[in-house]
């Protein structure tokens, strides 16, 4: 096998049919169900698939931070949604400009402090900022925790100078879409009693996308990995092998022992991420090879002694476990179409940390 | 607290004069037990601080890609050791470019295969290849199986045009200096009797730094970690808290729930490696707070619901727990002395894949 031959290893190979029908086929789904499509761009963070979701038909983007922002920004993309309560001068600083340059810029919060920094920063503003109120309907990291908690902080976001409270966002925990249902349907009476409009109903995640239109109530839908897929969605049923556009091309580098091979990916490539699976990614065309650990540059694969399935210098291609930690760890990754290399693509927003 | 206050969140600030004490210490026992000191500078990354740790004594550098290799060579570094099989023709032409510009390169191997695609790369050279045998005494990963091996493959080594067998070379697993000792012993014996010497034996590791002389056959010490140090070693006992170099500074952005916090240091800046311990790292001054979980850019901080010890905004400092690899997700860490932010430093050879 001499895949990819052009190419050294360990490096990150997208497969671009798979890319393209990944973007049409959720697209389509969400078309179908009068669902708005905001694709999450850390998972790729390469300005050219952005563009490329809204022309199929996304809405806009989301972001988690501003530097990824302010990327898709240079690339011309008007419609954007940051995830995160951003806070402290810089940051509100940078959130300003990067609203003075586009159509749209949506936020979230999830306090009244944060609420009030935006306020400081947008008050003097052409236009106020759009913000959603951030729900935490189980997954148990950030948002307000109940809906008349939502309603409240929704109440104070709107009365503040700069702001404009425009409805709720959530991340929900997997198998949520009754909790997000459940949880926005009070949060929207309770705000309606405060004489305030939810038209934006903001949920995502990969995991239950197919599940989306079980909470009508949701008119957005944020999604990041379903433009490459990876082990973890496909363990749980969310794509095929074929769905996952981005593999890990990696190389035997050491034979040491029977039922031992060594690869020149480790968890600087593929990360430790297990994302509750068992091992660090799946060896294609080798299901019964385990990736056992990982150390910094090599990852240590097992299997049955009795076999010898590898050879030094052999190529393996890698589904990782979390496609979204992998790209980034990544300057470029290599594009490829039927099997053969077209041109590196740079993943311009990339460690973007701020 | 608004330590650091002009450095935006999440980074990574590198203390200076643990940095430089890091390096005096060990050097210290390195000469005083005559082990030359190569450290591996896959931690940093950092050319400057290469170039410290060899003007503080240490004999040259360790790398583990030729990309790292190179970066230290512009760098001026001229005594490199590469401790990984180098193959394939696009590894092995840069790999020969590179030796022609130092003073001293040498490379591993652990096996025929391997020895055959250098030997073909360096046949025509103006000197040969210095090439170390790699034994696996017992960590699991590469290396050849037995001294018997070892000396045969040695031998194979030293017979093949343009290589030159200089000696062996192991990552030892934890606490295994008896485990190198004896094999070595019986490697040098076994080579002896093809009368070829092992004027080099290169040991490592960080988490058995201090216990580098009980393997008195060992002539050399590749150590990385040690430069910064991390919640590993601390645990393992092999540095204290205040000799932890480098930190991620991160903010406090929501408190959503009584107990838990949630900081803007995710999977993509602490890393997912758990590295035999148990959560994501250790709050400095915390040490009743958890980091209990990651997503992408959010850090789930957990404590006694009873107490509130923190604020929106608030800065945290967190020890990770591997440094080695968090290291390698920021393209700048922020150099500090004395508690001053005095300037970034690139980390030139951050995400070399190759």
């Amino acid at each position: 096998m001499t895949e990819f031959a052009e190419l050294d290893t360990p490096c990150a190979i997208v497969d671009l049919d798979c890319v393209e029908r990944n973007i049409r086929t959720f697209q389509e789904y969400c078309d179908e169900h009068d669902i708005a499509l905001r694709p999450h761009i850390k998972t790729h963070k390469i300005p050219d698939f952005a563009l490329q979701q809204i022309a199929v038909g996304a809405k806009g983007i989301t972001c988690q931070k501003i530097g990824e922002a302010e990327i898709m920004t240079d690339a011309g993309i008007g419609d954007i949604l940051i995830t995160y309560n951003i806070i402290g001068a810089r940051k509100l600083a940078r959130l300003r400009t990067l609203a003075d340059r586009i159509d749209l810029l949506r936020v979230v919060v999830d306090s009244e402090t944060v609420a009030r920094g935006l306020s400081g920063a947008f008050a003097d503003g052409q236009k106020p900022l759009e913000v959603l109120v951030e729900c935490d309907t189980g997954a148990g990291r950030c948002g307000v925790q109940s809906p008349t908690e939502t309603a409240n902080l929704a109440r104070v976001v709107d009365a503040l100078p700069g702001l404009k409270f425009v409805g709720l966002m959530t991340y929900p925990p997997n198998g949520g879409m009754t909790k997000v249902e459940t949880f926005f349907r009070d949060a929207m009476a309770k705000c309606a009693n405060f004489d305030l409009e939810c038209p934006v109903r903001s949920s995502g995640g990969t995991p239950d996308m197919w599940q989306a239109h079980k909470a009508p109530v949701v008119t957005e839908y944020r999604i990041g990995t379903y433009i490459y897929n990876d082990k973890s969605v496909m363990a749980r049923g969310g794509c095929l092998e074929e769905d996952c556009a981005l593999r890990v091309l990696t190389e035997i580098v050491s034979l040491p022992a029977p039922g031992r091979a060594i690869i020149d990916a480790g968890s600087k490539a593929l990360t430790s991420d297990l994302f509750g699976l068992e091992h660090f990614g799946y060896v294609v065309g080798h299901g019964d090879v385990t990736v056992k650990s990982l150390s910094e540059e090599h990852g240590i694969l097992t299997f049955d002694p009795a076999t010898q399935p590898f050879e030094i210098g052999q190529r393996l291609q890698i589904i990782p476990n979390h496609v979204c930690v992998v790209s980034n760890m990544f300057d470029y990754v290599q594009l490829c179409r039927n099997g053969i290399f077209e041109n590196p693509a740079f993943v311009a927003a990339r460690g973007k940390m701020v």
